[in-house]
């Protein structure tokens, strides 16, 4: 098994890019402190913030048309665990992974010892209703938890009762429950008892949550489903999470609404009425694209951020909603891209920690609006990579994790253990 | 002042025509009795169907960039109701007029004549924020009920109450109110401040509301603000109404969502949890477009009567939306526009009533997508016209309104007595 | 091999149905004869018109999240041509099959030969660079035609030939190229050296084209790339098609485009600067969803008719658009979806045929907005099942093709000969 | 007549920046040294840098719902270059001004002398046939320069010729056409038909123009017409830039695109075939919003200047587009808003100015879509405020443009001598 890459090779990769950090550091020190921030505060926040990686995100994602594997496919949740450490290892951003039942399967003991000793722990757990696993007795082609069929519910339900079990045996303290189930044709399904149904299988994995546990339902506009998705949008979302009771909260998937739609007012729509679950952050252009966070439109995530900051800052009483990455990685190395990626996150909210609270508060009263979005952009367009990069440094990770990943030579180390997987046709063949 | 037409030329107008109804009206018949269908239950829910008017809709609409306006422009509202008497008196569809204050301030001792005299009865009543009338002491530039300034609240509070006061006079039972709200830029405005001071003030006029009244919320995703709106879709809306109270209902605007999404969807949705208000009909391709009622997918508009009757069927407890056109002319002349847009209306409602349901619950059951949807499409492509013909034709109403009118000469009529109105140049100029 | 319906079977299903359908057809007759159009000609028309079937349709689709095949999923392409010949049988509508390399690779005489047998002709062929095939030296992972490295350009070249040889060998005059190039990143692609590489690739393939065949480019917005795609929209397809020269025409699919794009306007453009190729029809509502045709919006597809019955009628030089569905059947059964959706090909088609074009050119002409959509609703409203279905018996096919399929037998015929296939979990795994 | 600040009062308002400036620049120079960036060479280009400023944009915008002015509405064309005036000697970054006639027809002769005396020149002229002037013979509510009336059309054209003689009496040398031609039902108008009136009537317009001046088309996906547009996207503009001659080009408008729709990549499309004749610059989240420049999504704007720039360096033949804003400010100050739109705009050219291109280059060719990516990132987040603030400075204009004017009085002055303009209904009422 490749070992990730030790404290000391990322110390002598960092060692040429110290000094040119510590000055960059202190200059934007200077300049931030010329607007009443003090760089320290902003660097010891970044530090403390971490992301989930996503298990399955470690392998080479895919779309219906094809699937083109890289070289050192992960071959199991084993290797996907090796993979997140090299991750945290050079990023320190990621200290947790969320597993996918039944994809992540094995031994709680052996997942819990693994990730221990790689310095992971486990956050949520998901689960799998939307594609059929082998052996599985009921199909959901037609739904799972809202099907029309009371068996293939329960089984559904069981299913995530499951995912539970295995969650509290590995320290996970929260369950994401994202369905495929819609229609795709007018007439297919009948909208409110599809939701009624839901309602009511969901009511049972609800009462199967252990003390301390916190239930995340994901919307979603569209597909697998092309006509009508169950859980289609916010506003179903919020009242799904109504009906179950005050440990329901709701997930958002930033590629998960219609062209358009102004995500970050979902977020404090979410948040003003005490049902923000936490994110998966991905960026897109189209539909459910799955790229990388930040990468499409880093603006729309400094937006979003700007909210989560704000309801922080307000003191939201029992706010703490969940980061996680959910991207899916067809021409890149997914470690590079989960590299990358959590550290566009934590760009985004350390670019929302520079706004200037108390003019912006002001400028909104006086609707002043030009200079509200001023500030706001004068934050978004402040270069925080030395703060980003600082805080890497002092925590033993790479300055620029990128580079140190690529010298370390892990994708071809992990390559010359895992077998080649051959490329997929994709879900239309 | 030009008469609506009479019964007799509507009676002359009709005649030529009366013999192919019938026979058109018989075979048609004979093919629903063939699918269990009794034609005559469909016309007697088709006659007693109407929608409302608006009586904005009766002049020229116009965009930012211009105005063009036809002969023969309402001057004010009673030459409005005038024109909504002769929509009503040729199609039988629209005995209701919806007023907007201030554009239809007026004594409502002389309104509630006018209209007794022609037929006619008021709908809900609409009040306005968006915009600034002359003489008012405080701008809406920066928002009215969410806005900043308590002053500029209370004044928009105010109107709405006096809307109220105009309606009960003259027989309205609700209040329609719609704001423009929202923000232009990225941070210009707080989303949940904004929010709660909108509750608040809303709270206020909902206190207002006379017994027997009802409270219509409406959303629309944006325009006139391009960054946020505060009622920005039906969660929002949903969650107001729920705030407000038992007597607040959400409208929907078939132009008021972003693209793509499945408008049908949230009418069960508002439906499910008891907040469907109703509707202001209209057709859209791009955004609040306000085109005709159905003249671009008329299939859409077909599916969310699909929904309507579906939960009338059911028996969904207090069940009774109200039926509103809101649509800019542009194009046409306003009367002919809201006599085809009523009837597109009338249509969709009775292709819905022609659905064999129970054949459809049992192919929801049996996911058998095909034939549910085709059970849809059976219902939307039977040609329906022979009953919406002889529905009217029954309650002395036109054959063919179009027709009829254009043969009246009404337009020139009362373009001979109302001044031309000149052309504008938009919002932009 | 099960055979495909007999005759006899046939004649069976319609015997109940025939006096009807008569009658039906001759009211109708009666009432079009009101507005000058004689139906014998309209359905002489429709019997006339086919549309190709796709190879890849009759087996069940999938989704990047899971594929859930159906019983019977054909194991080849020879079961596919005799599910394909099934559809033929019943409906008369698609008497022509379009293959897809490498997919239905096989020997050319033994493909012609079971064509033969079961009445069918081979359409365009369709080409694959935007998956693996197993063993394929070179990857398409970062693009085929206008990959940066020539070698793997020069093998989707290579590709597009072999496909055009066995096209020739099967009596195809035609070759459909759609790749799935782009990037998913900002930056990944340099645009327009990406498709100076396509172009010099797809010269290449022109110049191989034998004497009396088209190519047909097809543009799509994105998917699998999300970023940019190369061949993206008609304009880059148009100018594909002019650099290409005299016989390369745009393929318009109608699920290809942005959100609230006008598709008919498109369809105009490409026949008023003589590029219109042909089509691949299906439905959508969020992307490209490859839904049946006119299963969302029926309205849509009907103006698209309108701009084709438009210009044949113009007798636009050299215009002969092919036809073929292009849809992906994850819920019901394929043979089902297909016959479903060449019918309502056909439905357009036919009540484009009915519209008055000497009234609607009159009313363009004099800016009546209101009688010109009143005249394509006319014709659109006008339920012509009845021709639809006449054409059919008169053919030898069925009134009603679903209830003859399905009292057939025919899928549990083949689902006992043809092995059960495997849930795939989709491209994301 | 308030005089624009004078230079005395830009430097006393600059004096307390320029030792914080100096710093700034200083120590991004090292950094952008260390990436082997010259910080001078990059100020130097900025320097160069001009934008359009359009006349309508200094005076308050709105929407069809309002319009509600500010204090200080210019009252005419003179007003509004004394208001352009303040903008360039503030920010050195709009030299020119757009014209639109009929709004600003005054003596040529008059309007020379009085830009002459504020230091501008003047840019494209822009004509208006999407709405009536007063006293106009014929009406442009169906159409002008596609009108099915060929008088109407004749209209349009002379009207057309009429802004070229006017430019060319004041320097002007480009015009530029937008229409707002088009339908608002399915049928109304013909699609090919009206694109080849309105292909005759440019011809006679493009046969006007002068020695050395080109013609900008402008494309449009929808607004004011609502299913149809003449001039709908960049391939029908292409079309007809191409149908017209060497002198014509298109013009490319931020927010006249469908949703989700890459603009950088028709503007690349444009400038590969020899097109692309320039921008109205703005920001968009739902459609033509009109919103400030890179306020919405600032990276979009650096993406297609990184178009811009590849094509600049790459010696395309005779690339020189136009820049121009064409925002509605509704809600700012439209002095504000140009100001600060035009130093966004400026930022976009700086950055893409900073891509490391042969690193780009030479990571597309090599398919590492991560590092490309982030070679742009890297320059994109880079702040470049101080490379604009200097050269700012030593162009005489402001270090902080929007504090300098607030602190100059400027608004007031002008408010106490132009009257107070009334709010205004919207093109609905």
């Amino acid at each position: 098994m490749p070992a990730p890459i030790t404290p000391d090779a990322i110390a002598a990769a960092n060692a040429p890019h110290e000094a040119d950090l510590k000055r960059d550091y202190a200059t934007l020190g200077e300049r931030l402190s010329r607007r009443g921030i003090d760089i320290d505060a902003v660097k010891a926040k970044i530090a403390a913030f971490g992301v989930a990686v996503p298990s399955w995100g470690v392998g080479t994602g895919g779309t219906r048309f094809a699937r083109f594997p890289g070289p050192g496919e992960p071959r199991g949740i084993f290797d996907k665990l090796d993979d997140c450490a090299m991750i945290h290892r050079l990023t320190a951003a990621t200290p947790t992974v969320s597993l996918h039942i039944p994809w992540d399967r094995a031994d709680p003991a052996d997942l819990k010892a693994k990730a221990g000793s790689l310095g992971l722990a486990f956050d949520a757990m998901n689960s799998n209703t939307f594609s059929d696993a082998p052996g599985q007795p009921l199909s959901y082609k037609f739904g799972s938890l809202s099907h029309t069929d009371k068996a293939v519910r329960a089984q559904a339900v069981e299913h995530n009762l499951d995912c539970i079990e295995i969650g509290r045996a590995i320290g996970s303290t929260a369950l994401t429950v994202w369905i495929g189930d819609g229609s795709n044709f007018p007439g297919q399904s009948h909208f409110s008892k599809a939701l009624d149904r839901y309602l009511d299988a969901m009511r049972e994995v609800y009462a199967g949550l252990p003390e301390g546990w916190r239930l995340f339902t994901e919307h979603k506009m569209y597909e697998p489903a092309f006509y009508s998705t169950v859980v289609q949008d916010w506003g179903t979302n919020y009242l799904i999470a109504s009906e179950l009771g005050p440990k329901a909260f709701c997930l958002v998937d930033l590629g998960h609404h219609a062209p358009n739609v102004n995500i970050e007012m979902i977020v404090a729509r979410l948040i003003r009425f005490g049902k923000l679950g936490g994110f998966h952050f991905n960026d897109s252009r189209y539909g459910d694209d799955d790229l990388d966070a930040g990468s499409v439109d880093p603006y729309r995530l400094f937006l979003v951020f700007n909210e989560l900051i704000d309801a922080e800052l307000a003191g939201t009483d029992g706010f703490a909603p969940a980061h996680m990455l959910d991207q899916s990685h067809n021409v890149t190395d997914p470690i590079e891209s989960l590299m990358a990626s959590a550290m566009e996150v934590q760009r985004a909210c350390a670019c929302a920690l520079l706004v200037d609270r108390a003019a912006l508060a002001g400028f909104q009263e006086a609707n002043d609006a030009l200079m509200a979005t001023t500030t706001l952009k004068t934050a978004f367009r402040t270069d925080v990579e030395p703060i980003l990069a600082m805080a890497r440094l002092e925590k033993g990770a790479a300055i620029d994790p990128l580079a140190a990943y690529r010298a370390s030579g892990y994708r071809a180390k992990v390559a010359a253990e895992r077998p080649a997987a051959s490329a997929g046709g994709g879900g239309i063949v």
